[in-house]
């Protein structure tokens, strides 16, 4: 177990970091953050751009004032949206505003092109750029600029591109040192990219680690189709992750390759799934050592009695039967979406908190 | 000022009461009911009836156990959605589920079929039903099964209709009288109606005030169309109202209205309105003497360091910015909700606690 200082407290690792993309937590005020047991939170970048503007953020004060986030927060470079928003959004199928374009239009040496979803105006993200938003939005924490690799490219493509990302890395942290504004103490973490490949991931890894960067993320892993390669993928770069720098990894949120990771050396992780399952009704129980999944709009729980999880001591279980949960999800109650994330965030930090303690006993 | 006592707590009264239809207040937690000052709710017993049904309530030990709102709580007759399923819905062009036919099927001496929105099944709403069903949700203070009757209803309908719903009182009373699980303190307010014809009204308030009820609702007031009207009817009655009951009016949440009926003897009031502006980005500024508007999303709002209210002690007021709410409502973000509707009950409970003490002082 170690300890990641910032300027807006501590964070205990192994930990987890909720993402609060457009600077909220979805239904959790940040009053609650303290007693489901939430150190930090992950903002997005390229969201923030778009609205309210990150020139907005900073005239109010920073990220931190302006969500009322008061913990240490963590934002990413909008290098995931080159694969979100670009190929890996036309591959999942997943839908942009009905007519709207794919918002990614071009990829090059000098950045990504995007065009806002908002407006339609064409958006210039290069590291530079990505630095100065990230700088003006103020999180503890930030991302080099990288190309999140969609899976299935070809070796040809991966070892391109993540040569590309190794170079945006080095301007990154160029534009960081000519930077007047910078808060104080922000870290930057260098991003480990190399798709699926072996070879790629490693030579990757060691270069990120040998630049300077106060911590490593390890990107693209999420993206991978299946539990295999995403264990592949961390084991090949585990042997390069320098000790002495927190390790982050992107977009991970499965508990079982949670605990695998952590035993490669990974301190944080980053995932919508508890929050974004919450939204759509779906809870989870702890079994013996993994999570189960239950769809609270199932009929056969209208008139349960029980907590969702027994011994589980967040207000949800507390104080709200299946009944009344099935009852809010039936009926759409935005008050379902809040007692169920509360659930799902409290049921992770709870995990956390177990997977701290094997840290500590060396029962991991 | 006046106590109401329920074997849930006090309520000092003139007080308002949120709308909690299916058992929740929307976006606020029951935990948040203190700090805001929610003294009480209301329940919707049409509602309840259809989801999640009262057997489930009374199952899971009644609705404040159930909803996890262990306040005083009033619930209503399903009279009012005589009204609002039936012609009120018609004339005022809400819609129902797509393609859906209006819910309410026939009004007849026995009493109101409704048409489940849910499972098109039919219901018969009687008194007897009405009074057993609000048995068992197991509120409070329960309404008499009345019929709200439309504005525009003839002199010769409205005669009629009101002439029934007092003979549906005698049926409540006497349903009460030989119900065997009945919770120990439970009051029955009889509802005055009689459209807007000053000798219906009159007529109708002195002969529920002769009835053997806790306390007088005055139904029907807030289907009028002028403020005008609504004073009038509210006039109409006040000199039959008797001294030691309390009395309710149904569905009036403007301030200036609350403050003249006020004066008129009434002591609690029921509304939607802060809890459904607020979810429509609408948020309320005190001004001298009245609540004035704020729409969240305009644009002009984007960078306002301001708090909706600069004296306002709520949390949302004491946390946040007018330009992160804007951001907020823009990205319809769920935060939103919950924070507009923090500040809307808030400044309701801020004014009422200033109507309770001008009271004692006389000043009103």
């Amino acid at each position: 177990m170690g300890v990641l200082q910032t300027e807006h407290g501590s964070i205990q690792t192994p930990a987890f970091v909720p993402v609060a993309t457009r600077g909220t937590l979805k239904t959790i005020p940040p009053k609650d953050l303290r007693d489901i047991g939430v150190q930090t939170a992950f903002v997005n970048t390229f969201h923030l751009t778009v609205h309210p503007g990150v020139d907005v953020i900073k005239k109010l004060g920073g990220i931190h004032k302006y969500s009322g986030l008061n913990i240490p927060l963590m934002s990413d470079s909008a290098g995931f949206q080159v694969f979100s928003l670009g190929p890996g959004k036309e591959k999942k199928g997943a839908k942009t505003h009905e007519g709207d374009e794919l918002p990614l239009e071009k990829i090059s040496e000098e950045g990504v092109q995007f065009r806002s979803p908002r407006d339609g105006k064409i958006m210039m993200f290069t590291p530079e750029f990505s630095m100065r938003n990230q700088e003006k939005i103020g999180a503890d924490v930030i991302m080099a600029f990288d190309e999140c690799i969609w899976h299935g490219a070809t070796y040809e493509y991966t070892k391109a591109a993540t040569e590309r990302t190794h170079r945006w890395l080095v301007r990154c942290i160029e534009a960081l040192r000519r930077a007047q504004s910078r808060p104080k103490r922000q870290f930057l973490y260098g991003i480990i990219q190399g798709g699926v490949f072996k070879d790629l991931r490693q030579a990757s890894a060691k270069f990120i680690a040998q630049q300077d960067v106060d911590g490593i993320a390890i990107g693209g892993v999420s993206v991978g189709e299946t539990k295999k390669e995403l264990r592949e993928q961390v084991s090949w770069v585990a042997p390069y992750l320098p000790g002495d720098k927190p390790v982050h990894l992107l977009g991970v949120g499965q508990i079982d390759d949670i605990l695998d990771a952590v035993r490669y050396g990974v301190d944080t992780f980053d995932c919508v799934e508890p929050t974004r399952l919450a939204r759509n009704g779906i809870v989870y129980q702890r079994s013996r050592k993994t999570l189960t999944r239950l769809d609270l709009t199932k009929s056969r729980l209208l008139s349960d009695k029980n907590p969702i999880q027994k011994n589980c001591g967040c207000y949800t279980c507390q104080n709200f039967s299946l009944s009344f949960l099935h009852h809010l999800f039936k009926e759409r109650e935005l008050l379902g979406y809040y007692l169920a994330t509360y659930h799902n965030l409290s049921i992770f930090e709870q995990l956390f908190r177990k997977v701290r303690e094997r840290v500590v006993n060396n029962k991991i």
